[in-house]
């Protein structure tokens, strides 16, 4: 066992451990434990050093990052002096936005002699390929995923959210800090006169990784509440950027969306 | 009397009408009265083309547009044959986005033999020059509307609303078509683990128009009921475009701004 799973919150770590060849050290950072999963080890950021020296004494070689993280208050009478000299480049990352903190995570473990893999390295199957997964698209669909495609490249090049809706090529929702499900509920408590007549084309929920983002780590992630908060939005389905997206458990995904009549679009 | 309003919901078309010199002939579209003014005349864009015909008859050469119309939903059985000609041609640029559909609309008023004119032409006073209008700026605050309005200038290339919420370089939401009130309300209701700890910097609602957008038609509106949603929001203050975007009773947010401790920045 030479692999290490950071596990934040979330059903990611516990799919990533089930699609995995052979079952990693899962490591949680105190107060973010994943979902369905019991962490082996539990870490703070004020005692990142020792606990990267952990790992080693583990003859852990590979660290794989899955599950959400929330930026964390720090609390100073916890850290260690070797820590306390590498915090300060984290914490200017962090007031950097989220690509600056990413890229700073992965160099401080890269310095301690970890190689950082990515979901695409150890568990391939949850990335899906291009494809049409569940049902039918519509010439409005492939224009809508074609403009929500431009506005999420847009966003992404200044660092904010990977999601957008749109329907009719009118753009209903966009992603920032209050993610995925509150955009969906916003969207789902739009006035009905302010949407397109959804008679016309009933639009979708699209969401890609960030242009230029390190593959390894924080890939955008869809899973059945996902398509259960797109239909309760009254949206036509799903597409998504395809190989850089996350579906956790894709057949119920697909059993979803086949008896609610959505989509499901990896796009090329 | 040689000015029409055309006005929309909302408070801006009255507060344009106070701050002109002579009172225009003021024409409403069905269903979206404005407030605080009653219109000389009301018109359905299905009967657009005599609407046109009767402003000439009334000797108007310019007209301006004011206040909020969304999209209609539009009648066939209403439809006068001239306008059906040349409804499509609006459809089809309602389908591309606003600024497709503004530009549309300017067409149509221009070929008509109009002259568009904007807020700037005929109020200035409602359009404030670079300064800072209430309170103070620290570091942090400046950063953050470089931030902001980078995010704004890379959502308006792709048609996308016209304001950010930024606070230490976090975005926390970013406006589509739910509006400014929706957004801030949002942003209300964060978590406040998902929030940067405030004692650090509040941040900033930044708006400006879009880039390349034409000044004539919904530039963006700032008012007191935005001040209130900021502070609701527990955000420093409001930063915004100098000489694009309205401010309704600037008076009366200064007042406000200085009872709540926030800043008013018309950034240059």
């Amino acid at each position: 066992m030479s692999v290490a799973l950071i596990a934040g919150q979330g059903g990611l770590p516990a799919s990533l451990v089930a699609a995995m060849d052979s079952p990693p050290l899962v490591a949680a950072p105190a107060g973010f434990a994943p979902d369905g999963l019991t962490p082996d080890v539990t870490f703070r950021l004020e005692r990142l050093v020792p606990f990267l020296r952990h790992l080693e004494d583990r003859k852990i070689t590979r660290v794989v990052f899955a599950g959400a993280v929330q930026r964390p208050r720090l609390d100073p009478a916890l850290l260690d002096p070797l820590t306390a000299e590498i915090l300060p480049r984290l914490m200017q990352a962090m007031a950097a936005g989220d690509d600056a903190t990413l890229r700073a995570v992965i160099d401080l473990f890269t310095e301690a002699g970890f190689a950082v893999a990515g979901v695409a390295d150890v568990a391939p199957s949850l990335l899906p390929g291009p494809g049409l997964l569940a049902g039918s698209l519509t010439d409005g669909d492939q224009a809508d995923a074609t403009r929500a495609a431009a506005i999420v490249t847009a966003l992404g090049a200044v660092d904010v959210g990977q999601g957008a809706v749109v329907a009719q090529g009118l753009c209903l929702a966009v992603e920032a800090l209050h993610g995925t499900d509150a955009m969906l509920a916003g969207v789902a408590g739009l006035p009905p006169q302010l949407r397109p007549d959804p008679a016309r084309g009933r639009g979708l929920f699209y969401k890609a990784s960030k242009p230029g983002q390190d593959r390894r780590i924080d890939l955008p992630t869809l899973g059945p509440e996902t398509l259960r908060s797109v239909a309760a939005a009254g949206l036509g389905g799903i597409a998504w950027e395809a190989g850089s997206v996350i579906c956790l458990n894709l057949a119920e995904m697909q059993r979803l969306a086949g008896d609610s009549g959505l989509f499901l679009w990896s796009r090329e």
